[in-house]
């Protein structure tokens, strides 16, 4: 396969699938399997109700019976082995918290303020493609759910939905994720929409220059559905626009400043896993940081994002927000991610299982369990607010 | 959920289940699981035998055929992804105990004193709720079977039987469990009549601030049944009395202070599981210490308890006794305890499965074995008497 | 259970099972269990024959079904939860061989010298009680077939062959290993018998100062079949001496000294898996030391024999021999022991399975086949003698 | 069995299998098991089509429903236990690799210089024997497939085709492995052979100075099937030649200079794993050394080859290059042992599985699956070319 192509099936569905074109579909690698699952038969969840839900964990279960199959390997899967995946919740396990009962402390609240926002827990959604392979109501649900809990949700370049109608789905903030293509005049054009459709910060995803190895993609021959295809690439008629749509390579300083430039907004610099990566994008100009490996997506076998994020903190020294992805499933997680020097965490694929299973009430589910959860560790670890988090030492 | 009602579910049945009062259970999270168990298919076990065991790990199994499926889960479950509930047994596998077999010691007796009660075992009972959830005869089994081996039994504030017919229930020493409601009056009456029913001494757990996010107990929608509703809540008709039964989330030095002033008792301070928190106890005037993690069932993620006890240890340089629970199964862990710090250890979940399986009979084969299989060791570790194996070192 | 009945179950059947005679069947902890297996059942193998080997590893599945199942449980079995059993072998794989190839180095011979008695290779055959319960020819096939591979067996006090009649199966170095029983006169009978019928040394076994506890003999209710009853115990006629004979628990200098005044023989000590037991047994004139933890039966939770073997051989500092056992079942194994200070390695279980396989030829097969293992690992690690192994260090 | 038949047996198939000839099968030790698989019945895969893979391990299970099942375990097992076969991949994942992102560096290409031969990629094809196991084309489909990827293969000294055939059969680099055998004159006129052929280094295998411990292959009573039989010890007419075809256990200094002496060749010295070894191989003039355990088929318990490649690297410091095998299946483990001192690394048992079920073009479609793995996790650690791998640290 040819590099523009490799790149371009990263840039459309993070590095493995590629939108339900005939032609590109007809150049997939395993066309028997793109072509015994046609776009048609695709049955996208509707379903509109909060969710009786033990824990996020078990929503993975649940909502692989309602995402098609391919689909849900897409959102659930990650790079080659999965190590880093699996590594991703290991590495939690091999910090604790301490019990402390009898600090007086009672659990206030849990809202914090990032870049400016104010959310009512140290929770956000992180950017994720294609939320239209989970339920109809695409990234509207999820962003109107994330405004009933309380919180903000990052919108993708490949969104289902235009960036400008995932904008009006819901009040409060909102973020917006850039992939940088090959095409400097659409990218251009993307940050000055994403600043008029009220976005109040970029999200620039630098841990893509070329798409991860996604096994189960490869066997499935993944390829976006119809339902689910990316709108910021179509014209107002449907049609894909006539634009290099392949990922940049090359990422560097001048990248981030391409994109404050052209968006005028604070610049989130997401998929820095290293503390030089961090040093770099502090030196370009970065207003925060999100430590992540896109989920174990792209580079298998690399450590954790939990493992990276205290030497990445030590670099940043507190300049800028730090925001943590990765792995994060649970109250403790979040408690956990926190005290190693995050300012707030952002959540994936959990949202997307809550969206197909229970569309805007189950994203708002999903995050009220998780505050929930977060709540009684508060509590249990003698941690009456989110800075109380902060100061807490982890064991381990 | 507001939070006087989480606190509620917390103080009965240790964070997760409510008592079955129509009004409470019609409110219940997961109505649906609840009415499909109505109150009266409830089976408690009466049988009254010696059992017949090789060990106290299999009589979990067992007791799974006997118990009501979801008091079973409430019993044996731990609080989220049950890391701590296995953590605690884990822990106690990674120190060893050294062979000794040349030092001419034969061991004398295993007897030994705690808070001035003298018990013929290291090992008591730990507090524990709603005994009538296990067996018809509730507490009062329990209390029987503790005396028949010679040790000593805890009762709780939400046991079934009220804290006077489980003093009834059998001679010798006794221990009273308090959980402090947010009713100061109820709480001081509680303490004066365990004062007045012969306690010696007041257990004051202050681990459940806030309730345990049990998921096993949120997937059963359990609740307390009928059969083992704590009576020390109800009036003399049976009725539930007009207090504020939610648990006070804030604790510290005067909550202490207080459960000593209306007691006028030894007070243990029990879910203890950090250093600082046992510094604070004893500069509150505890009597003694309980390291313990509530059996892995408030904080996932908290290291064993078994990991925590020798730093505790250190700090409290035998000012006041250790007691130790959570995850005790077998005599190389009792040893392994008290060579780590503890004075005595307190058996839970067992205790529970011997009285679902053979009432007052199987509480003390759940004594005797746990005895018997101390006294190997200590013959094969080279200790004598429980004093010997304080001062035997382990290795790991 | 009384003290004077658990040290009896000890002594006869290494803790757990007793003699089936009927008085004492009788009084069994689970009478139905041996109700149900009564003694003419017990189905001994007679095969003649030799093994086709993979390795001794699969011997233990191929045994499990020609030995009944309650002996096949005693014989394979440990204490407890058999974390020792199996730690016994998982210690093994914690060091590792160095491949080494270019030293122009050739496997000349296995032989070495133990005690003044020549072997072909440097593993010999631990004492076990009661070969009858895998084998109609008992210690007298696995005698024949030691020496038919070149090398020496240990008989038991509990053998199911009279030291005399084990004696007399074939010619070679012979060890008998005693247990001190209660009985001091029959003690020293026994000892001087062995002295009388040209064994060479005394193996004096210290680590059954009581009975381990054996789960799974406690649930078979395990008892000896008549058919390998220990007839050192039986008068001429086949009847139960009137002795004492439960083990002794007081062991120390002095014991040793009985066992070397009244055999007037070299008494190796069995048993020792502490350098501070080592250093007593130095003290009180052993001739050679048998680091064990008696393959995991006795106290589960100790250390691994082979994690203890280089402390112990630190404080023994060559002034005896080592012979070391507990875990063996590779030339690897045998190496690695070696090569951590042991003199000899004595082979346990898989000696008993290859006698219920293939009677003498099934013996001499094992010891024939861990000898071959044991040169593949010499010639790839550069050793071309026994001397070279111990002069090797190993990895991690 | 005397020492003479075992090395020979490891001769012939790496230690555990003989040549099909009545005479020697006659005398197996597992006579009955090869009987029952006679040489006709061998059905070998003559597939020919590029391969549609997600990753080179899922190729073992695909494999082994393409190659006879004895032949399969031959190729796919290792030594003994198998725990030196699977930390050969366990010891890659206690590595981790970064993921830098901000460099600005974009991957160029994969090749590299190794010998004076340049190959598109850091990977060449291991030797292996009897390619003839696997497909009807032999090693002549693996030197195709090589040469199509740009890389070389190295033919075994046991190949099916002679080394002539082998050489013929693609244009490129080659190198041809040579086992000493006990007779010097069949040793000389091999190198001599293979000089004239055309082959650009010889490889000296020096860990087979004795066959392997392989368990599934005495289970089997495998045998090269008459397909696959070694033509380079066969006659014009196909019949055995009349040498000792025992290979020589004494190996060292000397060996390598008459490897050197007879073949005017650059010598690679493979089956180092000891940086003892290194410098032995070093001063006897070796012009590149492979650091291997042989695909874990000779030592079992000896460490993973990744874990002594550092300490190798060490040793050697740059004065040759180094080839890496054992265990590589994934680009990132190409990268990983890069960046621990290889030069390149050699793939095995994927190239028989590709063989097997394509042909050449099996084999091409394995390398260029690793290739690509290899630029991915190049692009996101941000190593632009080989040499960048070189100089990248690995984390843990």
């Amino acid at each position: 396969m040819n590099p523009v192509r490799r790149t371009l099936l990263g840039a459309l569905g993070y590095g493995g699938a590629l939108l339900a074109q005939p032609a590109l579909a007809a150049a997939g690698r395993n066309p028997q399997a793109a072509a015994s699952r046609p776009a048609e038969t695709w049955q996208t969840g509707s379903a509109e109700r909060p969710l009786q839900l033990a824990n996020l964990l078990e929503l993975e279960e649940a909502a692989a019976k309602v995402i098609p199959a391919a689909g849900f390997d897409y959102i659930a899967g990650g790079a080659e082995d999965e190590w880093t995946l699996r590594e991703n919740r290991a590495a939690f396990g091999r910090k604790q918290v301490a019990q402390r009962v009898l600090t007086g402390k009672v659990v206030t609240d849990t809202a914090t303020t990032i870049l400016g926002s104010r959310i009512a827990m140290p929770v956000i959604i992180a950017p994720m493609g294609g939320h239209g392979i989970a339920h109809v109501s695409a990234e509207a649900g999820t962003a109107r759910g994330a405004a009933a809990a309380g919180t903000l949700h990052t919108v993708s370049t490949v969104a289902t939905l235009s960036l400008e109608e995932a904008a009006q789905a819901a009040d409060g903030p909102r973020w917006f994720q850039i992939y940088l293509t090959n095409d400097d005049g659409f990218n251009a054009e993307l940050l000055q929409r994403a600043r008029a459709a009220g976005y109040n910060a970029i999200v620039f995803t630098v841990d893509v220059p070329v798409g991860g190895n996604r096994d189960r993609d490869r066997r499935n021959g993944f390829v976006y559905p119809a339902a689910a295809a990316p709108r910021n690439f179509l014209d107002a008629s449907g049609r894909p626009r006539a634009i290099d749509r392949g990922f940049k390579s090359r990422l560097d300083a001048d990248s981030i400043d391409f994109v404050k430039r052209h968006s005028g907004l604070p610049v989130v610099v997401k998929g820095v896993a290293a503390p030089d990566d961090a040093r770099l994008a502090l030196d370009a100009g970065a207003a925060g940081i999100q430590v992540s490996n896109h989920g174990g997506r792209q580079l298998d076998g690399t450590p954790a994002a939990f493992s990276v994020l205290p030497a990445i903190a030590d670099a940043v020294q507190g300049r800028v927000p730090l925001i943590f992805d990765s792995g994060v499933r649970r109250g403790t997680d979040v408690f956990k991610a926190l005290a190693s020097g995050a300012d707030v965490v952002a959540l994936g694929r959990p949202v997307l299982y809550g969206l197909a299973l229970g569309g805007w009430q189950g994203v708002q589910s999903v995050l009220q369990q998780i505050e929930r959860e977060l709540r009684t560790v508060m509590q249990l670890a003698g941690a009456a607010t989110v800075d109380d988090i902060r100061r807490t030492g982890l064991i381990g």
